[in-house]
């Protein structure tokens, strides 16, 4: 059934800055995209089978950017350490025993069904080396009824043995296959090319990770600026490179002509920034793994001002959980440390802000998603705020702001995505 | 009941530094106190009544040394400004609304359930300026089964008309016979002085404050050293007081003979801190407040390193939740920010210390109170982290660690305050 009107308190980002608010009104669906949001519900419409969620509030979809599927299993632990070595000790570990399918069964059946419960509409997921997993990793993902992207990691230097491939040209003939086998597989499920980083990548492997892109028309994400020892290494790594960005841009791995992630950005600098812009590079922003690895606070309001295209994400796991809105509260909260302990002239994010990060900056990923606007593909959350008791009357702007703070899937109530009913708890 | 054996996976703070745990082990409590920890139970306990949570996680009930009642309402509201300005626009005119003992009823009741529910045992709650709402809150607190301090806020200046009492005489009335009321009232609910802070507070009422103090033999909470623009206020206010809470202690309002709290403390100097140790004062760490209303952070590892007493808050609404859980995880984080952006020479906080500051530290404002060690008054959390589903095996410690990251109360399963089951939901 992909045409049908919801009813409820409809909130949705107008802009960067503002939140359109519609009280009691109705949202339609017409061939899993979003005809509009109207206060009275168009003549036209009034044949459509309609849900009345009545005082519940609908928001769109939230946009997870960048999270990892095999360091779920180890959310909320091993967070004592910076970037590099936080890497080395648990997380390669982790991700090594996904060569074993049994176990990759076990960690992505949970994966999954966090992201079917979750705030999450759409999301860009790194899975490990290993094809075997990332596939079924894939064939879950889908099973979830979310959109995604799902890149096996690509990984041929300082690495440790027992989680690096072979050579670069082993690497590629395993992306190539995994590729082939996944590209047309799916409904909404797609591979995204996933250089770990340049750390790990060799010249050889980039190289060929770049005629794969155009090759397949395929997208890229991967890791930029998170951490001071990081863009040493990376300097010291490749040293004509002017700076890190430029290090996936001579190999053609930074946007420009193919869409293209980069997470956390921390510590950009101007060079860096203006490339990121020129190229329409995605900005995934991850303020609970920015803080949990102690990288530092990316001057997210900054990259707004200067029209940059900025997703939030949870970073799983670095970042400690799945839930979005706990990533939108931490973003608004780490970006006023930013401004009260480094620099006062980036201001901190609003919540008009956050939302939008979470919903239009990162949905533009996908096309046109993260909003009621006619023509925006239907992902849609119906939120219940009951449980968030109070004793005294609140405006819907104070509701939604309360859901952004406080909500988790207990108060989801419903979830579309593309126009499909996830589920309905009402 | 109050000789029972309870069998767990225990886990406590054997000192700031780090964490005992006892798998599959015996918790003995006899007369409300804690009589041990045990891997075998001693024969003397063998016919105690013994009650076996199995494979679930045992620890010490949370403290939460500051929270505002009458803000709870408005949690995840309004945190879009610093302090002065966020006390006149938000905190004031709710905290009015006090004056209607049916608004007070409809409010204290669902706080006081959250706080029944939630892993707090423990707690140092302001109220309003209103007595009558006071002692209702505490009536309610008495029933929730926590062991708690509640004040009866002071304010004769320098506060909206209203919301601010007539005199220093007659706030100091209303203050003595809320104490008479109340103070031989209850179990577990014990009134505590409550200047809200400096500002808010006339030399009179401050004097008649500390002579309620001797007379009742009673201890005292208040704020000190939060944010830039009310330290200034407070400078101006008090040109004589050599820092902030010299301001408090010319009264004889900062500990010494008498239990003192202070929440914040987030831009303490180094006198303020040696006046702090030599007066026993706690300090009240709030660590999603000070975030939220871009206060800063406070060196919480250098406090610990100079043997001041802290203990965590939620400091509820600066603070938008009452789990402690969340508190926990984002005093960690909050002090990576402050290492990071502002000061390296103060290492960020460990879990184990987080655990500590959560339950020993500030515990020990109400006695023996946030450990297993013999002696210690029996308060205890039955975690069952089954809900934090993972593949793989995981250590108790590992266990332990999520939870501190990821649990609220859906995960609290049993909660016990002084020896006496408040619920168990196994």
């Amino acid at each position: 059934m992909k045409n049908f009107v919801l009813k409820g308190n409809i909130c949705y980002s107008e802009s960067r800055e503002s939140i359109r608010l519609l009280p009691n009104s109705y949202l339609v669906c017409e061939n899993g995209l979003c005809a509009g949001a109207f206060t009275e519900l168009p003549e036209k419409y009034a044949s459509l089978p309609l849900t009345d969620y009545g005082d519940r509030i609908i928001i769109p979809g939230l946009v997870d950017l960048h999270l990892h599927a095999p360091q779920f299993a180890f959310r909320g632990l091993g967070m004592d350490m910076e970037l590099m070595e936080w890497l080395n000790t648990y997380t390669f570990p982790e991700e090594s025993k996904y060569a074993d399918l049994e176990y990759a069964e076990r960690a992505y059946s949970l994966f999954a069904r966090h992201m079917h419960l979750c705030a999450t509409t759409r999301a860009a997921i790194f899975s490990s080396l290993h094809s075997p997993a990332t596939e079924l990793l894939m064939d879950k993902m889908e099973e979830s009824g979310l959109v995604s992207f799902v890149g096996k990691v690509n990984m041929d230097r300082n690495s440790p043995d027992y989680y690096c491939e072979k050579s670069a040209s082993s690497s590629l003939e395993a992306t190539e296959r995994w590729i082939c086998n996944t590209m047309d597989k799916y409904k909404n499920t797609r591979p995204i090319i996933t250089p770990r980083f340049i750390p790990t990548c060799s010249d050889e492997l980039m190289r060929g990770l770049r005629t794969l892109v155009e090759k397949y028309n395929l997208p890229v994400q991967s890791h930029l600026s998170e951490n001071y020892n990081e863009i040493a290494l990376v300097q010291e790594l490749c040293p004509d490179a002017r700076f890190y960005g430029d290090a996936y841009n001579r190999f053609g791995l930074f946007g420009g002509d193919h869409p293209c992630i980069m997470a956390h950005c921390v510590h950009t600098g101007e060079e860096e920034l203006d490339l990121i812009k020129k190229n329409g590079v995605f900005i995934a922003h991850s303020p609970l793994s920015n803080s949990n690895i102690a990288s530092g606070v990316a001057p997210i309001s900054k990259y707004l001002a200067n029209d940059i295209h900025v997703g939030l994400a949870s970073d799983v796991a670095g970042g400690e959980t799945e839930n979005m809105f706990y990533s939108i509260a931490s973003s608004i909260r780490a970006s006023k440390l930013r401004w009260r302990l480094r620099d006062q002239s980036v201001k901190p994010l609003s919540v008009d802000q956050a939302f939008y990060i979470a919903t239009v900056g990162g949905g533009s990923f996908f096309g046109k998603v993260g909003s009621f606007e006619p023509g925006y593909e239907f992902d849609a959350l119906v939120l219940d705020d009951s449980g968030l008791d109070h004793p005294q009357e609140l405006s819907l702007r104070s509701r939604l702001d309360r859901c952004l703070y406080l909500a988790d899937d207990r108060d989801i109530k419903a979830k579309y995505v593309r126009g499909h009913q996830l589920f309905d708890r009402t």
